[in-house]
């Protein structure tokens, strides 16, 4: 790829003829009409125009993806290909949100177009001169959390709403009681009237705070500052005041202007929540794959992205949760690699570390369990050492049930015991 | 619906029992655990879960919308219902972005959901208390454009991309001297080396000051500033230094924080542009009604939103593009309507008036056209007079083949001439 232009890959769907097809949708994201109009020289379009610089087809299948408002055919096919598209870098600058509205712009809507996911994105590196990228990333987050040469174990607050601000911080002393490393606000749980954000903050880091004098270790708790643009910054200075040392923000709420305006004033690593993702990514032929999508945020400045996890409760594979744990760790530019920490959540227990470190080969990553932890029947410390056990084992190779014989908390963990 | 609480509507798919799985969305999206945990009391369950308020069976369909991590049974028969869910307003407080991780987060992945499409949303009035709405609207847009009692005329400059300023302003000319309305830059023009926002304001401004002091009427111009967030505070200075009195954002660019902090600092009326839609709206069965989105924007204080065209280019069928632009004119509140001024665009000529007015009983509308303009045989002034003309004839209650045989730019017009 040249340096002076960015490229977008696509799963296309078409009734139509691919080639055809491909050209509409260059044409659409460039000059942006279907007719040459005046004005429109050669010499414009060729240093103007989105480029298709592949399309192979992938398959011939019967009936469209997406409903077309004439409706198609009742015995029509459709044909599917990878399509590559590429324009000058000139037609945006190094701009996110002007990126966006040209690889993710009015074509998905086009005529032509029964389907058509966004698989990946490449960027020139005047986009790794114009944003930050991760402040923290893995580094500055383990450094913050006091945690090495292991995942970081975590957990989430429940109920999710409801508790009050002194309610969260008793809970928050029996995780720190039971060697958390990681704690994490909901992403309902912002700034409610039953739950104010400033009280929690102080309850919950007086609890941090002690136990950080008492062990020498500070667990890392990511609070959910996610609101319009001045509350966020108000409430990023309540944290700083209070010792905080994460914070957490709902990427689909904010939305891109906001992460890269809140990854600009942040004094702390930014925890993001990818809630609403579904509605990007789940239809296979429509929307976003979260490789194209991941990379927006990383280079806007987020340090954590959820991955979901093995063997979770939603409706995601397993295959794809380790897709998007790898391109999180995959550098984004050989001089910044903006990596950003997955995180593993949802129904996770000590059961699924090996399958997660046989697939990723990392301990660079937040694992955070729920039940995994506070059901387990010696309580919750129990329910963190076995995590932490579990790791251990599958870092260095010994079966999980070889493991379990040796380490009681790990035999009857969640997940672990019949 | 009652005041301290809002309510979503949704079109919900699921192959288990719907009120099993209206149950499990309702659970995830407040207590948000699947089991009951220590800490969630009868008690702050009443006081913090949201409530399945209605739930109707629609239809029982063959097939899942949406494939599942764990696939189907390939003769498995899914319902789909029409479902009411109901949080109380101090789960989150009026918060735009903790409305959305609210009704629109994870609820779209769960396993139990096979499709899931966010239809309408309530929302009480303390949400129109804590957010601006539109600054300007139909009123204030019609004073600064200087038309009232007819729609908007508008158009686009074209090519989108590769025009230098000079080349910009010179095609403005042209326009204003066709009587244009409103004219827009494309969405992917925005601020790129070749046509810099700075020169094309101060070219497009200069042309559009000359008209203005000629004839009295200044065409708005909407000046797509969509940017980072301080990009877009220092064009929308350099928009009211030159006298423009129009920006324009895309929404899917800028999200929502980023909105919500355009608005409030931006005196002049915000034209949204909704490219990407097709990602969030197109698939029946997923993602967000334009209904239920188009709030999020005009409570933020949107005041123009795109609704597509009759007969447009893309996907949409007509019934959708009127359901869109009739639900931008329906208030919000009762106190604070929060209207915004649809924006038909996408293959609109003067043939589309008639179905446009017929559908809408309204003029309080842009309507943009490119070759329905640019490609009349008599040149853009009989494109813009024609359009017009149409809509005289529309309200009048004259059919579009009489009212041409009397006026010759209509007749010669594009779309209607045969």
């Amino acid at each position: 790829m040249l340096s002076d232009r960015f490229e977008a890959d696509y799963l296309l769907e078409t009734p139509i003829e691919v080639a055809r097809a491909a050209e509409i949708i260059a044409g659409e994201q460039s000059s942006g009409t279907f007719v040459a109009v005046p004005g429109e020289t050669p010499e414009l379009k060729e240093r103007s125009a989105a480029r298709v610089v592949a399309l192979e087809v992938v398959e011939e299948v019967a009936g469209r993806s997406l409903p077309s408002g004439r409706g198609p055919h009742p015995d029509e096919r459709v044909t599917r290909a990878r399509m590559t598209l590429s324009w000058p870098l000139t037609t945006t600058g190094p701009s996110l949100p002007n990126l966006v509205a040209t690889v993710a712009g009015n074509l998905f809507e086009l005529k032509c177009v029964s389907g058509l996911k966004l698989l990946d994105l490449r960027l020139p590196p005047a986009f790794a001169e114009a944003y930050g990228g991760p402040r923290f990333g893995v580094a500055g987050t383990r450094t913050l959390a006091g945690v090495h040469d292991r995942p970081i174990i975590g957990t989430i607050i429940k109920p999710s709403v409801g508790l009050d601000a002194e309610a969260t911080a008793s809970l928050v002393g029996e995780l720190c009681e039971a060697g958390i490393d990681f704690i994490k606000d909901d992403e309902l749980q912002s700034d409610g009237p039953y739950c104010p954000f400033d009280a929690r903050v102080a309850a919950v880091m007086r609890v941090i705070e002690a136990q950080a004098d008492r062990t020498g270790k500070k667990p890392m708790f990511a609070f959910n500052l996610t609101g319009d643009l001045d509350q966020m910054r108000r409430r990023h200075d309540t944290l700083l005041a209070h010792g905080a040392t994460c914070l957490m923000a709902s990427l689909n709420s904010v939305g891109l202007v906001g992460m890269i305006e809140l990854a600009r004033f942040a004094e702390l690593p930014i925890h993001a929540h990818r809630n609403g993702w579904g509605y990007l990514g789940r239809h296979p032929m429509l929307g976003w794959s979260y490789v194209a999508w991941q990379k927006l945020w990383r280079l806007a400045g987020v340090d954590h992205m959820h991955v979901n996890g093995l063997d979770n409760k939603f409706s995601e594979t397993d295959d794809s949760v380790i897709s998007s744990a790898r391109t999180c760790l995959t550098p984004l530019f050989p001089d910044k690699p903006c990596t950003a920490m997955p995180v593993f959540s949802s129904g996770q227990t000590a059961r699924q570390a090996h399958g997660t470190f046989a697939a990723l080969r990392s301990t660079d990553l937040i694992m955070t369990a729920g039940g995994g932890i506070m059901a387990h029947p010696d309580g919750p410390g129990a329910g963190v050492r076995s995590l932490r056990e579990a790791w251990d084992a599958a870092v260095a190779g010994i079966p999980l049930d070889v493991h379990a014989r040796s380490h009681p908390e790990l035999r009857r963990a969640p997940g672990v015991a019949a």
